[in-house]
Parts: C-alpha cells; structure tokens; sequence
C-alpha cells in the first residue's frame, strides 16, 4: 500500500543502523529494519541507503526522512562534523546525499536531542513544558527542551551537557573528548571503569580484577564489593552536581534519566538524588521537580527522528 | 499631557532604585526619577510607590508597569523570593502589591535576565537569535535568549549563570550564596578581592595591604603589581572556563559581556579569552562567534523592563 504521506525515521549508531517507516500519526512502525553499521568492502552510507530502499519500497515511499545521528553535527545544514565511530563521515553532507538519493527533504538532529525530544513527547516528559534530558551510557549526552520547543542553536551544537567542565583541576579526569573534567569523565560507563580501573591499579582491594566492564562493576557492587560501589557512588555524587548546575541554568520541571548506566538503581540514583538536593542552591528548584527514568529505551532516537520529520513538514 | 499607552519602567537595586516613563515605540524616557532603596523609618515599598506616582503624575498615568529586581524572584507569580540586599521582600508579592496600588499589569523578571533582554533587543546583541549575556560585578548574573525568546524556566529561576559549580573540591572557595565552587566565587569582584586578600594574609608580596577593593586591585594590575595582576588572570581564566560550558550548553552566536568587572579591560579579558579558546571541545563553537562588551549601561534594567512590559501588552 503506497501512501505518501508516511515518514521514514533513521536511527544510526556506532554498532548498529535502524530504520522504520511510520504511518500519518502513528508511533508504531509499519515496517522496521536493522542492521550493523559497518560491514567489509561497503561503505556506511550505502548500507545505510540499502537499508532505506528495502523500507521504501515496503511502504511505498513517504513524504520525508528524520535522521537521528551522533554527533557533534550541524542539524541547520544536515551536515555530519565528526562522529567518534564513523570515521569515514567527517564532515559528511548526510541530508544533501540523502535528499539526492530519494528525492524527499530530509531532517537531522543528534541522537541525545532527539532522544530528549521524542521522551518529552511520548515518553518521560509528557505534559511538561521545561524538560532537561540526560542519557548515561558510554558517554553522557542531553537534550533540552524549553517552553515545547528544543534547544538547538546556532550552529545546533547545543545541549552537549556531558562536556561541562566540573572540576577545573589540571589533573582532572580525562573525558572521552580528549578534555578534562567534564561531567561525562566521571558519570559515564567509561568514567566508572576508567576510576575502577585506577583504583586497582593503585592496590585497593576489591572482588573485582583487571579493568572490568561497567557492568561488572555493577554486579560486583550488588554483591556488596566496596571499590565498586564507590566507583558507582562518586558517578552519582557528581551527576547530581551536574544536574544542580543545570536546574539553576534551565530551571525545568522535569529530570529525565536514561541510556544504561541509568538503569542502574539505587546504587547510582541514591548518591545522585542525595548530591542534587546538597546541591541546589536555593530549594524552590526542587519545587514539583520530577525525577524520572526514560520511558522509550532503544526506540527513542527512532520516535525523535520521526517527531522531527513530522514537525518539520507540518510547517 | 495623558498618554494611557506610556510604559513605566523600574529598576529596583540593593542601593538604588530608578523609575522611568516611555512613550509607545520610544526608548529615550519621557521622565526618570532616581532615589536610594533605604531610608530611616520608611519601607522599601513605599518608597517605591511614591517614586512611581511621582513618575505617574508626571506623563499622566500608564497602561502597564515593568519591573526589574534583584532575584531570586517568580516572574510568572510576581513574587520577589530572597533578595540579598532587601531583607523585608522575602516572600513579598511586588506584582500583586504594585497592580492593588496602580490598577494596571505589572510585568516582573530579575535584573541579569531582564539585561540580558534589553542587550539583546537594543544593545550589543542586536541581531542575534542566540544570545548569552554575562553581568560581572559584584556577583555574575546571567540572561539567555534562545531563538529570540528569554529563557526563564519553570517557576522563571532559569539563567543563574554565576551558580554553576566549576571546582567540586569541598574546599573550593566560598560563593555569596553560601555555596562552594560557583563561577561567582572565582570571577566576580568579590571573588576577586577575597582572593587578594586570601593571598596577602599567607604573606604575598604586593602593592596592595589589608582587604583592597575590587577598583584598588584594578588600579594596582594597571601599575603592573603581581598579585592584582594574577587576582584578574584568574578570574579571567574562569570566566573563559565557564563561558566555554555555556557554548557547549547553548551554542549562541554571542557573548555579551556587562557590569563593572567587564570594564577591567585587557587584565580580565585576555586571560578570558585565552581560556576560553583552550576550553572549547569543537572549535565550531567559535565559528562566527562575537564577544561583545555590554552597550547599555545603567539603562539595561529599565530598558529591559520596558521591553518585557511591552511585549507583554502587546500580546
């Protein structure tokens, strides 16, 4: 069934590509397709353009294409800047290819504001109008929205709420970015085994070995292991300084956490809700404040592609 | 002459407190009255109103009043929260106080954001849609427009840019608000005399004695003194650090730099500047960017005022 006035939403990711065809004002897909980004003696784009044709041709073809892409990149010119695990997409023209291969107006955004975007609309935000969105996996990245709308600016490098400097030390901890100190070198996975890591390379005792995984680390502090609960401690002592920082900037009614460090639990939820409240300097930030975890897990970026294609033509 | 169409502004100060009369589409006052906040046997409150029926009678009366007042503050209920420098408004209904006495709308937000608006609309940034305005005084206070529109937050405490924790060593040094590690604590003139004179209490050689004052250790870095020297490189250099965050957080497409301090010159500037460029994770950040000294002066708060008032009626 041909029907024009469909949306392809694109989700790509370092490991993995997906892509669904959604129907006039549906959520759930007609057609969906996965799979991984790079693969021997082809280049991303061309899977990523077989991926798109094989959907097309299921659903007919659609009207536009919302991307969904890790940045840093720039939404106003569809322009891919530097992706860390896509090497061959630096500064990529990944709308312009795209709109000349299918002939439709194709819409890009980062991955982390889109996320925040499709969680405040379908999601973990619903009904508010100031959301701060923060995802804490092998990075830490964000996405705001303000009065309904998200934050993009300029150049739409805005919301790159992992990069904020929170220790001004010289010999802060070094962030995926190559820069120190930032939010995301102590609350992300990485942050949490780069400390673990160090921690028994300097001899503290511990059930946990070598340079555990993130997850290891998780199962040994719900065995009681001491280092690792503190390596899950100190990520959330200073993710709630970061969200501190960013209620006084933003002053939002609601905190929405995902990407898998955040399923975590109590082991880093409690130090973080206990770090934001010591925190926060004056208590009206608190005031009705929601503090909730993602409601749309891997389906995020996809459903953020798709509200923003569909934004987007509607105007 | 009567012109129910004329706007009253007020600015309102830990000091002083300024009342002034517009007429539609004008931005020179008609008239303006200026007095000291504090008086023996008289409150805040009153004396304000008497300011503004002075002003009142003067051009005939006005459709609205527009407010700006040292925060925190709710501009969306009007309330003033904890001044620092007016005891008895905490808690204190102003809009609600103001609107009883003059039977017109009163339109309230706090001085920084209310700055950063007027810098925006008439000042330094004018022509932008991404502007972040910095006020560097005795505190930093900060104003965000966001796509043309001044962001205010939930319950409006958005946009205290001083307050974002930049040193998390609980021994960092001692904010205004009774908080560690703020951006105010490093870069405003209090941080700046209190580390003067931290410095000159374990024994450093300078110019300077006792406790001098932000203008004395200004005077003295202009004489080439060490210590007043170093005292606004580091303030510099933290302002750099702190800016480089609000690009990662806002990406605008300029930089308003306000208050006293701003006016130090190269002392802050080049260590700012300097900082800022080794802050920066993507140099895109900077593309196009315009750092900008504030254009309005004393007048971005009533200016400010009036145009919140304004486009309030407007609408």
């Amino acid at each position: 069934m041909a029907d024009m006035e469909n949306i392809i939403a694109v989700d790509i990711g370092g490991t993995h590509m997906r892509v669904a065809m959604y129907a006039p004002g549906e959520h759930a897909p007609l057609f969906h397709e996965r799979i991984r980004s790079h693969a021997p003696n082809e280049t991303v784009f061309d899977r990523l353009t077989s991926l798109i044709v094989n959907v097309w041709r299921q659903g007919g073809g659609a009207q536009a294409i919302g991307v969904s892409s890790p940045g840093p990149l720039d939404p106003h010119t569809g322009m891919i800047l530097a992706p860390p695990n896509i090497k061959e997409w630096r500064d990529f023209p990944l709308a312009e290819q795209l709109t000349k291969r299918f002939k439709v107006p194709v819409f890009l955004d980062n991955d982390a504001n889109l996320a925040g975007l499709a969680e405040w609309k379908l999601g973990a935000g619903r009904g508010h109008r100031n959301a701060l969105y923060l995802t804490i996996s092998t990075g830490v990245g964000g996405g705001v929205i303000i009065e309904d709308r998200l934050l993009q600016g300029h150049h739409g490098l805005a919301a790159e709420l992992g990069h904020m400097i929170v220790d001004s030390r010289p010999d802060a901890p070094l962030c995926g970015c190559g820069f120190r100190g930032h939010l995301e070198a102590f609350s992300s996975g990485t942050g949490i085994e780069r400390y673990a890591a160090e921690q028994l390379a300097a001899g503290r005792v511990s059930a946990l070995t070598g340079r555990p995984s993130a997850r290891e680390i998780e199962q040994a502090a719900h065995a009681g292991d001491g280092l690792a609960r503190a390596a899950y401690a100190r990520a959330g002592d200073y993710l709630g300084l970061g969200v501190a920082n960013y209620l006084h900037i933003f002053n939002p009614s609601v905190v929405i956490l995902g990407g898998g460090v955040s399923l975590s639990g109590a082991l880093l939820l409690e130090p973080f809700e206990e770090s934001l409240r010591k925190h926060v300097f004056h208590p009206r930030y608190l005031d009705g404040l929601e503090i909730r975890q993602a409601e749309l897990g891997d389906d995020a970026g996809l459903l953020g592609a798709l509200i923003l294609a569909r934004a987007r033509v509607e105007n």
